[in-house]
């Protein structure tokens, strides 16, 4: 007697090993079992173009000798019917001769929804979904969002005092938290496929922007939103192991082509969105950037763009760190127009609260927001 | 054989019985047991002017036709010797018989310290002190306060949005957080021995301040800070159930007499602490409400007021609750002067974080304020 939860579960782990690595892929995980529940072999989806969790597992248990025929694969998604940049998953678990498919989820993709769990059963493998959909889709919110919303899980990360300060009137900002909260911003940095920032915090800050406190194999791209195209030639965000992403708008001016070829010989692409007034088109950058592979969005930036993000209804989700310390008056999270009601606020759902180090971390939803 | 811990851990749950009404008395429990540890009487401080725990308990065990001569008193601060509106609780536990007694705490008050412990050793009681220190002391950190530093414990309640806004930029400020909240911020001014607000909350709000939401046997006396006189002698505070000080400054006008006199004709005390400003001296009123029995003080007041006390150091602790929205600007939680570098913020020390309904609440602690 085979019971499905804790195979499920060993697969949903090996999903989350793939969290820093399998952009702009989703996370998938993968174990093969014997009809009597013994796990035979294991892989989760690897970094894009290298392979997904089905076929790890495969070649696990290929390396190790064991037949896998008349095994049960659990994966964490829907098997891939497509061929991509490697072959289609349900091929491999067919004529590896795998005779049950249980999966938590179909794919959210609606052009190949369903497709891949079709060919499975066409070819006789029995197949079986729903075991672990909800930690799947949590573990994948970015991807279903870019694949259902055609924009990527907008994540704000803010670092405060407990009264809200997230910089002096004197601008001082730097550091407001633990050294535990920053090193833990870079690891949901590191999930991200992106990291968004505005050119306020590049011209002040002149920052990196990239994932230096935790391993990881892979750096997500960096964005910069850039209206007038003031990003110097020389920021240190232009590192060679990370691409970057210039987001300009229709202001131009005579000295704009130079400018971009500069940024452009620097490596960085730079996309021209503009909007009405000529600033870049937020909701267009953000289905740019989905089109682009964007599937969870992190944002660092000035108080400037996280006000206009937030007033325009597009930030998900609110990581916040707040140091255990009063700062009184100077910049908040996000400048935003005065509200005329408290009925006009943002509401949010509480995610997660934890102690990191001294401070305390929030995890915080726009209510309703992950309803796609 | 008879271990401390549990009967000492039984007679600090009776001395938190006492958290909503001994007041200006420390919260005191009792248990008696037999050598074998048989409980046979137990009991906890009652209201000022009633019996102390060591008569309950002593009442107790008579009450059942007990005899508990040879037998030990686990109490969880030093049992008094002094005559005050009760008789001193020594003198009760030797007249019983009690052959042992083992105490959390000496009494913190200077002039008494030790004298209760000497009374009964010299009666031929053997005393224990120390099980239960920390938790007895925590639970009395008010009365220790006022013994040892001639202050209160001041707790700062505020209610805030998670970007720390207090009120709208239109004052709107009703209802920020929840119903569950605001109720639980009933069970801390029941706790409290008085409750401290300005004049300018009483002018905007006319708030009665009273405890509604939970059952109390004791209503916190109510203090406004009001360095004009400028106090309503038809305000909702004055209620007939309650307690209420007045403390004015110097900064008199030829009506001051009359305003004073109608306030106390509605049952006010009115306290003139004119401090160099002519405004209310904020160390010269925490020193005349702890001469006054005051343990713990609760302060909800404006953001000007509490502004004021914070950049005075006077704030030991915070009571934050932080609702699950964002509001952008408006009135913070107090007005401060800008820093000049973050290393003059207010360092505070998480003591609990926990959901009250929807809301998050924080208990912080400002560094150092509880050594003394």
């Amino acid at each position: 007697m085979t019971t499905t939860a804790p195979l499920m579960n060993q697969a949903l782990g090996l999903a989350a090993q793939a969290l820093f690595l399998s952009s702009p892929n989703p996370r998938v995980g993968c174990v093969i079992a014997t009809p009597g529940g013994q796990v035979i072999g294991q892989g989760f989806t690897q970094q894009a173009g290298g392979p997904h969790a089905e076929v790890m597992a495969l070649r696990d248990a290929a390396a190790a000798g064991t037949d896998v025929r008349g095994a049960t694969a659990y994966v964490t998604l829907e098997p891939c019917a497509h061929q991509g940049r490697t072959g289609p998953c349900c091929d491999a678990l067919i004529t590896a001769g795998i005779a049950k498919v249980v999966a938590s989820l179909e794919d959210p993709n609606p052009l190949v929804a369903g497709q891949g769990f079709a060919r499975l059963r066409a070819a006789g493998v029995e197949v079986e979904v729903g075991p672990g959909a909800a930690e799947s889709r949590e573990l994948n919110l970015g991807f279903f969002s870019r694949m259902l919303r055609g924009t990527p899980w907008v994540r704000m990360k803010v670092a405060a005092s407990l009264d809200g300060t997230t910089a002096l009137a004197n601008g001082a900002s730097q550091w407001i938290t633990s050294r535990e909260a920053r090193s833990d911003g870079h690891a949901w940095r590191a999930r991200a496929c992106a990291v968004l920032t505005g050119i306020g915090t590049v011209l002040a800050d002149n920052p990196r922007l990239d994932v230096r406190e935790v391993a990881t194999q892979r750096q997500p791209q960096l964005v910069v939103l850039d209206s007038r195209l003031q990003t110097p030639p020389d920021a240190h965000l232009f590192v060679a192991y990370r691409a970057c992403t210039i987001c300009a708008g229709g202001l131009f001016d005579s000295n704009f082509p130079a400018r971009c070829a500069a940024l452009e010989a620097r490596g960085a692409t730079v996309l021209h969105l503009p909007g009405q007034d000529g600033k870049v088109d937020l909701p267009t950058m953000l289905r740019a950037l989905a089109q682009r592979g964007t599937n969870e969005l992190h944002v660092e930036a000035g108080h400037r763009l996280n006000g206009a993000l937030l007033q325009a209804g597009l930030v998900d989700e609110l990581l916040l760190y707040l140091a255990p310390k009063l700062l009184g008056p100077g910049r908040g999270m996000a400048e935003m127009a005065p509200l005329a009601a408290l009925s006009e606020g943002i509401e949010l759902e509480w995610r997660d609260l934890q102690r990191v180090g001294p401070d305390l971390r929030v995890l915080a939803r726009m209510s309703g927001h992950d309803q796609f």
